[in-house]
């Protein structure tokens, strides 16, 4: 079992450290937040009063950070962990960031002859709970085998997409496409329902047809037809819309840079944005909330 | 076992009828087509000379149209199939057409105390082939009930959708959201090669993830990615553009006169006019094409 | 001075009705609306209790009416006025309906050996009022001329679009620009102030640069930029927003029949009816109300 | 009369500075190009060697570059034109780049005591030969006075958008609207084409009529409809289609900064990277070339 640096325990970071516990590792643990710090503490995990001191003595450092510019400065930063870890640990960092931002750790972490590897998840709080996340994992092939094991104790799928920034410019695509989904699957319920179908038949009908997809097999944006997702728990829960929007902004950048066209992203980007504006509630519901913007109150079927 | 007239025998009526004969239902055929009717007579059909011939001395006439001009003016004009039948056969329509026409077929049938059910299919010529598509049913309780064993041996599932017309809504409200997932599919696909990741391991992190869907597990536009689709064999076979642009019209029909919003379905409406424009054989080229869109010269993977 | 018949007396049609007085013809009117024929009668029109008697012993029949179902069946149904006039006057219909409309009012007429035009109008109820209205005609050129200072007497401008349904056409085409214009404008209007820019300081910019655009110019959406628009009062007045929504549904049936790309059209028609339905007020507000969709409360400026 | 330095000497900038020679100021110039420096220096100005030369012993400094970085490097970089300044000139910049960019190098002239503007133009390379640009500037009150006549040598408007970084966001506020002002009038003109309209007769209606806008007036995108227009000499000169995915690319950052919703620009920046892919010429011909991808091959009219 190895010893590992575990920084960034939010909603996804904390069940995702839980596991590791479970699967013995030693956790050395920071966050900004006492209570997370405490709960983790408690399943026996070390708590350290730095993310600079969570780096210390470990075999590999996990991140799990909200946004780029944090990732950025947690690394490269003055008191970063990248140029101040005694031993040469692997890093991971499953944070959802700019491949670009990626890009740079891995140069940095090259400068000192360390491995990094970008390694984004998807499968949301479920998946990062019962530990069947799927990696998706950008750097050198031989990182990504050595530290294997490890994401296996956190997920179920591991992905090799390629060099450094490949495993965050796959899972914005991913997402890109599941707001896709999410809008055009709630775009034809509404449509359906709109004209006396009933939204489970229609779910039933789509389910064995050409419209299969994610969200109207797991996720489904019409209240009561799943029993377990946010649409049945009035949209709390899940993934929300303004952390969608902000890996709509990073695929949009990507497509931007790359002079892309991405015509359905850019409009689901747009309709999340009014979703969001509607109501002061939308921001922080589930993306499936997005279902409200083509059908006002959808009743629980 | 029935005896079952089948009128329209295209690339999905055609083996449809095929299944009919091989679990041992007698069949009265009509066509325009010489050679399709050639062929399902060698097979054991008897052939008519007129539509109103083979809807003759039957228990059911399924119907497998183009489009809904046709199908009324079989069903309701001079010589309809609806005023002019001896017996009192149960009708099929398994056409893709308005709703609007589907009610206006049933209510005359109604008129001649006859029953009649709107039937159309998922699941493309590969399904009609393979004998395992999906029927999509708007009409009677009592009805669906007794000729669910003769859409069984066409079929391997049957949804009752609803009154009449709801078969034809369902089937219209899934391909609007099948027109999303694929042409959302080759925009994240496009988006990630143009930006250095291989097609087939994002095809493998998206199958994995929230963006997981019809067209990337079975339907998958970029060629080589799966074996047996149509944008391996240069987007032939399949379901052409122009048919889908058919169907995106009932769609956009009916979200007009519902007052339904459905931006996404409009932008792929578009988009796949755009694309039908850009080279003459696009029309005719399946719909995973529109990739092509997206990518201009996508190659095997 | 010729004796017109006038059939259609509703916020357009009475003040075309009245300029047609005041310029000294005569005027047989007729509407369901029993307060617009008291008013007209007042002004010294003929009050006439059908559409039919309206259309007798006239020199030019004039319809104003809101629909295309209404149109076809005030001249070609039981009663219609095109088979029962004993003159042969010459029939301008000003509604804005489909071409398909009135081209088959003009195989009518023609087989009559009545002449006919769609001439529908831009320039609103207050373009009604001041006699300002743009006349956009289909019809035989012939017939144009002969009725050209008919029309001037409403309107400043009379444009012969080509044969029968042109006027239509280019009508839809029209207004498909305009919801693009109005939508567009206050989406730009919006980016600027939500990043510190004055409303007012920005419609100055763009009515000077490359955005410059009828509305920034004579319908700003943003309140108080302009004095005497809708905007400046609650949204009031104008042209309501299921207006529009009609006549986008011609474009985009125009679109579909013509194989025609219309995207920017189709989003517009999909935000007008998001926004038509975010509130039950929003769909008899002026199309400027679109503002509020980007902008929640926008505030006089 | 004032001495002047002016450093770009683009498409846009030679010109202008033409205009400054021909207004009697004295110019220092500086630009990569020998052969804008050779055009120039024949009309009188001072050529230099490097751009900081330029910036000396002047009363003002014009700067107009083709982006972000090289502005930023050009006034902050090791041999920046701010902090090498022997007097202490006003600095205008013309260059169109993002708000941020312009407000970094205000905050940094405010650490030198210097007054800078940023005064990007609309009106295109036509309007900085006729002297007919509009500036819109962001800056101090006190600034705009004072380079207001050295502004009127070039331009007919000057527009006090706002403090630092206003000029930029107005003027990119204008540009996404320009965009969508330019696909409309292309997507209007294309449906009433393949509905049987003269192109020319339609854009006089809209010219006439609710559709009104600076493309159809200005900038028509059909050929031969205006004379002296890019789309009457095969889209070559006026406003390159990757120049104007620059700017849009500026708008659709501020929006995702500031959550605005842009639906409608963000569709037309996908219509012209589809367009800009669809033949290697078109990313350097006019806007206007967009008619191309609604109607692939538009006729002289």
């Amino acid at each position: 079992m190895s010893v590992i640096g575990f920084i960034g325990l939010g909603n996804m970071g904390l069940p995702m450290a839980t596991n590791l516990l479970k699967a013995n590792h030693a956790l050395k643990v920071f966050d900004l937040n006492p209570v997370a710090l405490e709960t983790i503490g408690k399943l026996g995990a070390t708590v350290s009063a730095h993310a600079i001191d969570a780096s210390q003595d470990v075999d590999v450092v996990i991140t799990m950070l909200p946004n780029g510019s944090i990732v950025e400065s947690t690394y490269l930063g003055e008191h970063g962990i990248l140029q101040q870890a005694n031993r040469e640990p692997i890093y991971i960092d499953c944070s959802t960031i700019a491949p670009e931002s990626s890009k740079r750790i891995a140069e940095a972490a090259n400068r000192h002859d360390l491995e990094v590897v970008d390694a984004p998840v998807s499968g949301g709080i479920m998946g990062a709970r019962e530990g069947t996340l799927c990696f998706i994992v950008g750097g050198e092939a031989g990182t990504v085998g050595k530290i294997n094991p490890i994401l296996r104790a956190m997920g179920k799928t591991v992905i090799h997409a390629g060099g450094h920034g490949s495993g965050q410019l796959a899972k914005i695509c991913n997402n890109l496409l599941a707001a896709v989904l999410m809008t055009g699957t709630a775009e034809a319920l509404a449509l359906g329902v709109r004209n006396g179908l009933s939204p489970r038949i229609l779910s039933d009908v789509i389910r064995n047809s050409s419209g299969r997809n994610f969200m109207v097999e797991r996720w489904n944006p019409w209240p009561g037809i799943l029993p377990d997702v946010p649409s049945s728990h009035d949209y709390n829960g899940g993934f929300q819309v303004n952390l969608m929007l902000k890996d709509l902004g990073l695929a949009l950048d990507c497509a931007q840079a790359s002079q892309a066209s991405v015509p359905l992203g850019a409009l689901a980007r747009n309709l999340f944005t009014l979703h969001g504006e509607a109501d002061e509630d939308n921001p922080l519901s589930d993306i499936s909330s997005i279902q409200k913007l083509y059908y006002p109150n959808p009743q629980q079927n």
